[in-house]
């Protein structure tokens, strides 16, 4: 087979009027699928419906260290949820902070906080010329949101199949005071599905930052993620490896059931070092009276510990894994070899990361909704919204049954060639 | 019978050494019991229990508008939320922004965001040399925390039976523009239990603040929390007043379940403007995904509208009654014509406010703790826990039982005696 690269301007001419038509007979199909977001199906939400009998009028609300988790009381969370939560991200129960439904605002409230009154005692960044985050890329849309949202400037730095571009990672960090945070997904990356290596996780523990007020912010949201049993990525403890370092301090890591659980109803928490806890307390103790222990309390008596979620997660697996595997068939059968694209195998998380000829991801997606096919908006993997070589493509299969999945990836490959074959006339 | 003042100094130390005597009698008890919190007591709760059954893994959980509550979406709160939330406070739902499971994170957020990125628009606060707010004391302890914790600086206004002195209030809104807000709990006050009059409310609406980014924070936390059925207090309707008076983006209220459903497991809500609304989701949107739309939906399926709020209210209002009444009772029997302390007698809420002699509140607090009676710490009621004429003292019946309010009461009164008698014989 030819790469599309190796064909003459008559062949692509042809091929461009045979895509033509294609895309007009599936655009006749009014397709309406939506590829966009990192969120499951219903019917992988059906499973974990039991969590809501877990407690019931019946319970007795009484925590382990006898909390009435009915009444006020309690900052940081009931000791048998820290005990859970440090299960996830395998650390101990007493680094973390237990919070409320969802990781991301425990994220903003950190980096609102370090606006408002700095970092364990360092100046207010809202008083500082300058304040500047890394940001890995193609990364979480979210992640830059919140940095974009408080004037942070974002500087990009190149992802890896092993992590970010460390040694970038370290000139800045070791070397510009105005670096003062890092955002990570280490493991099954956004939308890459990349994890980082223990080498990776060794040289983060091991920053020598030029700042004392920075932080790497590990949102450690597919921990426990894995479409496989069989084969699975294995991520360092940074926690463990900072302490180790000497570095204790040197990291907040986030993790929530939101994808385990109910997204929007699950249990969210911090793990970070004393000193870390003590300068998040300090103004969460201002913020809020306590978080929703009772729903702390139903996930305890639901999940019990790590096999519990893990036994979960096996469940969701079996919804999921079909749907990637339905996306890489199509993929891999249509576009391997052509030399118009390259995409992510990941064994874990929530997404398929595709990368396009130069410049053709923007045009890519908004072919794709012309046929009635949602992706995530090209540019949202970067901060700003701007991707420099406009090639990255965040495909998520989580919600749309299998079916519709090979419906949209045939539309998907399709429109990636047509759009390649014009990129390829106008050249 | 003679007040106190009337004694003559050899009637006032044949009294002390009888009080000192009693005192040491009282201290000898042991007693250990808890007046500083406006907790329920757990078996005020008890009958909230059924609340956890409203929805099980049975349910379907759809929102009127089709969302499945079990997923990702929806950033102000579900339908049926906003228009249970809409009725606790008398205004309608399309004002109303749903969040999590306490007020306290709303107000707190809100005066955070104004601090990093101005109200819809002004300078961020944090860039201004001074911002100001005005504290109607004695009043809410974790409102003053919040502006405390930023650095704002406080203003007391004194409190009246009718509400704020408002011819301070317009004199410092009208005029100066560092004055950015005020803190108000208008029905049923913390700690005093009054009520903000109609024409309170309209002198409210009526505000021209010099400071476009003024905005009232009214924390209607007690809405619907009478004692009474024969006897209830009636707040006008602040979002009607301030629309009908020109200025519909004057105000925030505030509301929440937190003393209806389960402190720290309920479901609260802001309701304001539209601009207002549009400015505070500008942020929300960046902090969060969604609130627990599963909690929501949960109230929504217990409570269904007002009446289901107000049947509540009214189980809860008979485990409260007998016991602001043990109090009352007590402090009648016991301080009535000496002249050494007044009180409040609210027909709902949470607390009863006491005024001691000046320069005796700290010393009685103290001495009640010497003898195992836990109160509020004094001065707690007002802008960094400094009460000008140490005079008040917040009592909180809601926990303890009838008996061990008498019990506790018993000690107050004893307290006040004796520290008002020193104070008397060193004047």
């Amino acid at each position: 087979m030819k790469s599309y690269q190796e064909l003459s301007k008559e062949e692509l001419e042809n091929l461009h009027a045979d895509l033509c038509r294609q895309f007009e007979e599936a655009k006749g199909k009014g397709l309406s699928l939506d590829m966009s977001r990192g969120k499951p199906s219903p019917a992988q939400l059906d499973p974990v419906m039991p969590l809501l009998d877990a407690i019931t009028a019946e319970t007795l609300m009484k925590a382990s260290d006898g909390t009435d988790c009915r009444n006020y009381g309690v900052l940081d969370g009931i000791p048998e949820a820290k005990e859970l939560m440090a299960q996830m991200v395998g650390t101990d129960a007493a680094n973390m902070i237990v919070c409320g439904n969802a990781s991301l605002p425990i994220m903003y409230d950190t980096v609102s906080r370090s606006m408002t009154h700095g970092v364990c005692g360092s100046t207010p960044w809202c008083k500082l010329e300058q304040v500047k985050f890394l940001c890995p890329a193609p990364g979480y849309d979210r992640h830059f949101k919140i940095t974009e949202h408080f004037g942070i400037e974002m500087i990009v730095i190149p992802m890896k199949a092993d992590g970010p571009d460390m040694d970038l990672v370290e000139q800045y960090v070791n070397n510009d005071p105005t670096v003062k945070g890092i955002w990570c997904v280490p493991k099954y990356s956004n939308p890459q599905g990349y994890t980082y290596s223990k080498e990776t996780v060794e040289r983060f523990a091991k920053l020598t930052p030029a700042a004392e007020d920075f932080r790497i912010y590990w949102d450690n949201a597919y921990c426990i993620h894995d479409l496989y049993e069989e084969k699975q990525d294995v991520l360092e403890d940074i926690l463990g490896a900072c302490a180790k370092a000497g570095h204790p301090d040197l990291v907040f890591e986030f993790c929530s059931t939101s994808k385990v659980s109910f997204p929007g109803a699950g249990v969210a928490a911090v793990a970070t070092s004393e000193n870390n806890r003590k300068w998040m307390k300090s103004s969460m103790m201002i913020q809020t009276i306590g978080y929703d222990k009772l729903n702390q309390l139903r996930h305890v008596a639901y999940y019990h510990d790590l096999n519990g979620f893990k036994a979960q997660m096996k469940k969701h697996a079996d919804f999921l894994r079909p749907k990637f595997e339905a996306v890489e068939k199509v993929l891999e059968t249509e576009l391997a070899g052509l030399g118009i694209g390259c995409w992510t195998k990941p064994l874990g998380g929530y997404f398929i990361s595709f990368e396009a000829m130069d410049g053709c991801a923007k045009a890519i997606v908004e072919k794709c909704a012309e046929a009635g096919v949602k992706l995530t908006g090209a540019g949202a993997t970067y901060p700003y919204g701007k991707d420099p070589k406009d090639s990255n493509i965040r495909i998520a299969p989580s919600f749309p049954t299998p079916e519709e999945l090979s419906a949209a990836a045939d539309l998907f490959v399709l429109c990636v060639k047509l759009i390649s074959v014009e990129k390829l006339l106008a050249a």
